[in-house]
C-alpha cells in the first residue's frame, strides 16, 4: 500500500491527539481509504514539554523547517496555533507544493485570503475542517454535503467554553464570575478566559462560516461580536419562564435583498441570544458544540458534538489527513477548491441596520407613568413591542419589566436603550439581548 | 467550464426535485465546484403523470435504455425506486463504466454487495447519500468527516413518518391507530403504511448505515425489527413521567468482544426505545430525522435534517452529483472506495444475545403476591430490576406495574415475559421497550 509521510509542526494538545489517534487507526484509516498516512517528525517548542499524549522520542525534533523542507515528508499539518510563526510554517509547506493541514481558526480569519490564494498559486490545498468545531464535519458538510444549496441562515453554538457556563448558570442559578471561576479550576476554562467569554473564538469560527457559505472573504472587523460577560442568572430565568434558552449564537444570515451591483449581503455577528427552549439547539449543553444550517432546497439541518479538546480535533485533522492523501495519491490536487470565492463581491450587513427581535429587561421605578413613558420611546423609533411582563414576586425601589420587542433594527433599538436609560423611572442601565425563533 | 450530461431515470418526487433543484442552484453549484451537471434527459414511466414541479417536455423520454445509452450521457441517476428495474438500470450504466447516483435504500440493503461489486469491476462509481436521511449528509460524515474513528455507536431516528406519529401522540395523548390514520390524510404517511410503521424503512437505512461503518454486508434478515404499532399513549405517558421519551431507533452498536477469528460482532436492530428527555435526540420531532454517531475518537456527534421529501433528498443527489462531476473531471474513479469492506468477517450478533436495559408494563391484579411472583421469574432468569413503579390513580380489576430493568440479554428478557405472561395474576400481554442511556 502507498505511504505518504507526515510532517507535523506543533506536537501540544492536538499534535499529540493526532499521533495517537493514528497509532490508535492509523491503520483502520489505510483499510478504508486505500493509503496509509505515517508520521515520519514531529516539530515541537521543546523536546520535554508535557503532552497528554507521549510522542516517540525518535519522532521528536525542535527544528521545524527541517520538517517542512524534509523531501521525505509528503504532506504538512500545523498545530502550532496563533497567526505568526503558524503562518510562515504554512506559506513555506505551500510553497513548496505540499498539502497542509490547520486547525488554526484565528489564522484563517485573519489571513485566509492570502493563505488560500498562496494555496491556489503553488498548487497544494489547505485543509482546514479542524478549525472550526472540531468534531463536527462542518466544513465538509457545507462545502460538500450541502453544496447544492444556498445557505440562508447558519446558527452556531461555536464556543464551548461558553456553552459550559451558560449550562451551568441555568442549572445552578450562578452568577457568571463565580461560575467562569469555577470552570477554570476545572480545565473548562482559560486563564484569561477573555478569547472564549468575549466571544472572540466564536467570531473566529463564524467568520469562517460565513465566507465559506458565501463565498467572499468575511473582514473579522465586520463581525458584530458581544460576549457572556454581561448575562445574569435573572435574564437566564426569566427567558426560561418566556420559554427561551439563552446561547451564545454565531448568526450568519443571508439578506433577501442584495447590494446595487447584485451581490449578497451577509450578517456576520456573535451575541448572546434567546431560543426556543424546544428546538434541538437548545438542548445543546456543556461544552458541546452544534451548528444549525438552512439551506434553500434541505431546509433545516444541525450538526452536533465536541468543539475543542485534542481528541475531537485530532478526529478533523484525520478526516483531513484522508482527503490529503487521497488528492497525492490521484494526483488532484485542487480537486474541490477549498476556498470557492464564488461571490467575490459579498458585502457584510452594518450591525445597526441588522434586524431580529430583541429581549430587554429594565429596572424600573414601581409607579404610574413608567411604562407609558418607556412605550413612547419605542413607538417613536418605530419599534413594535410584543409583549410586557413584569414578573411577579419583585418589590422595593426597583422592580423589573421585560419587555419582548417584535424584529426591529439592532441600530434603532440602541437608540431607543439609549434614551430610556435617561429616564429619571429607569434604575439601571438596560439589559438587551437578540430573540431568534430560528425558522 | 467543463460541463458533464446528466440522464436521469425516474422523474417522479425525487427526480423532478432533482430537476428544480438544478434549475435553482446548477450555475451557483458548477461556480462553487469548477464544473457543470446539465440535465440531458429524464426517462419516466408515463409523459403525462403529475409531478411536484414540472419537468420541461423536451427532456422527457420513456425509454430509459435509450438515456441510459445516450454516449452523450455522462452520468446516471437511479430514482425509480424498488429493487427490480431499478437494479437492472444501475448495473446497464455501470457495465458502461458511467457514475451512477441513487437514492434507492430498499435495492442496497437487499443487493448492495452486488452492486459495489459490480461498480469496482467496471471501474465506476455508485454514490448513495440519498439513500439514507436525505436532508443529513450522513454517508459522507461516516465516510469522509469520520473517516478516523472506529464507530462504537449509531442511534438513528430514521424514518420521519414514524417520528412524525410518535410526536403527535405524545403532544395531543392520541392513539397510535387514530394519529397513523389523520397523518395519512395529511400526506405525512403512504397508504398502505407497512413499511413505515412496521421498521422496514429503518432497517434498511440501519442496514447501510451498518455496513458502511464496519466494513461488511449486513443482511437484512439479520436486523432485528420492530415497528411502533403496539406504542401506547399510555405508555409514552409514563416513560415521560421517568423521564424518557420514546423514539423508533435504529441501533448499531460495536460489541468488546471480537468473534474467535478477530472480526467485529456488532448488534444491529430497529425498534422503539427509551432515551432520556433531556438528550439533543429526544428533541427530534415531527418528520425530523436524527443520527447520533459515537467514535471512538470523536466521541458524540448529532447529524439532523428532514430524512425524506423531495427537496431534502434532491440536496443528497446534489451532493453525490458534485462529487460524481468532480471524479469525472479529474479521471478519479474510484477515488475513495464508496463501500471499503475493511472488516468482511464482521458478524451481526443475534437479538437474544443483545443487552440494553428494558422498560416493562404489565396489567396486574392489585393484590398480595403478585410483586413476589413477578420478581421471582426475573431473579431466576438472572435479571436486575433497577426500579418498579406502580402508579397512583389506577384502579379496578387491574393496574399497571412498570418495571425498568438493568442491562440484560433479550432473549433473557423474553423468556422471563413469557412465563410471567402465564401467570394468573397477570391480567395483558406484557409490554417491553428497551431503554437506551445513549452513553
Amino acid at each position: 500500500m502507498q505511504i505518504f509521510n507526515l510532517g507535523m509542526i506543533g506536537g501540544g494538545t492536538v499534535g499529540s491527539g493526532v499521533v495517537h489517534a493514528l497509532q490508535v487507526n492509523g491503520d483502520l484509516l489505510a483499510s478504508r481509504i486505500g493509503v496509509k498516512v505515517q508520521v515520519r517528525r514531529v516539530a515541537v517548542k521543546a523536546l520535554d514539554e508535557p503532552r497528554p499524549y507521549e510522542i516517540p522520542a525518535p519522532l521528536l525534533s525542535t527544528d521545524w523547517k527541517s520538517v517542512v523542507n524534509d523531501p521525505e515528508v509528503h504532506l504538512v499539518t500545523e498545530l502550532v496555533g496563533g497567526t505568526g510563526l503558524a503562518k510562515e510554517i504554512i506559506l513555506t509547506a505551500l510553497k513548496l507544493g505540499k498539502p497542509v493541514v490547520t486547525a488554526n481558526k484565528a489564522l484563517l480569519s485573519a489571513h485566509g485570503e492570502e493563505l488560500f490564494a498562496a494555496a491556489q498559486q503553488h498548487h497544494a490545498t489547505l485543509y482546514y475542517e479542524a478549525s472550526v468545531c472540531g468534531g463536527i464535519p462542518i466544513i465538509k458538510a457545507l462545502r460538500e454535503g450541502l453544496v447544492g444549496n444556498q445557505i440562508h441562515r447558519i446558527y452556531g453554538i461555536l464556543n464551548g467554553t461558553c456553552n459550559y457556563i451558560l449550562t451551568r448558570m441555568k442549572r445552578e442559578g450562578g452568577e457568571f464570575e463565580a461560575v467562569l471561576q469555577d470552570a477554570q479550576k476545572l480545565g473548562y476554562a482559560e486563564t484569561p478566559p477573555d478569547l472564549d467569554i468575549d466571544g472572540i473564538d466564536a467570531e473566529h469560527k463564524a467568520g469562517i462560516l460565513g465566507s465559506l457559505a458565501h463565498g467572499f472573504w468575511i473582514n473579522p472587523s465586520e463581525i458584530h461580536v458581544e460576549g457572556i460577560r454581561t448575562i445574569t442568572p435573572l435574564d437566564i430565568r426569566f427567558a426560561e419562564q418566556l420559554g427561551y434558552a439563552i446561547k451564545l449564537l454565531g448568526i450568519i444570515k443571508r439578506s433577501a435583498t442584495a447590494t446595487t451591483a447584485g451581490a449578497p449581503r451577509i450578517e456576520v455577528s456573535v451575541g448572546p441570544t434567546l431560543i426556543p427552549k424546544s428546538h434541538p439547539l437548545a438542548s445543546v449543553e456543556d461544552v458541546f458544540n452544534a451548528v444549525f444550517v438552512n439551506g434553500d432546497i434541505v431546509g433545516d439541518t444541525l450538526f452536533y458534538g465536541r468543539g475543542a479538546g485534542k481528541d475531537a480535533t485530532a478526529s478533523a485533522v484525520l478526516s483531513d489527513l484522508a482527503d490529503a492523501a487521497l488528492d497525492l495519491k490521484m494526483g488532484t490536487k485542487h480537486r474541490l477548491p477549498p476556498f470557492a470565492p464564488h461571490a467575490l463581491k459579498g458585502a457584510v450587513i452594518p450591525h445597526p441596520e441588522v434586524c431580529s427581535g430583541h429581549y430587554v429587561r429594565l429596572s424600573v421605578a414601581d409607579r404610574p407613568g413608567t411604562l407609558a413613558g418607556i412605550a413612547t420611546i419605542f413607538g417613536e423609533l418605530n419599534i413594535g413591542i410584543s409583549s410586557v411582563i413584569q414578573p411577579e414576586g419583585h418589590e422595593g425601589s426597583s422592580v423589573p419589566l421585560i419587555f419582548m420587542l417584535h424584529d426591529s433594527p439592532h441600530g434603532a433599538v440602541q437608540r431607543a436603550l439609549d434614551r430610556i436609560a435617561k429616564l429619571a423611572s429607569v434604575k439601571a442601565p438596560p439589559v438587551r439581548m437578540r430573540v431568534e425563533s430560528l425558522e
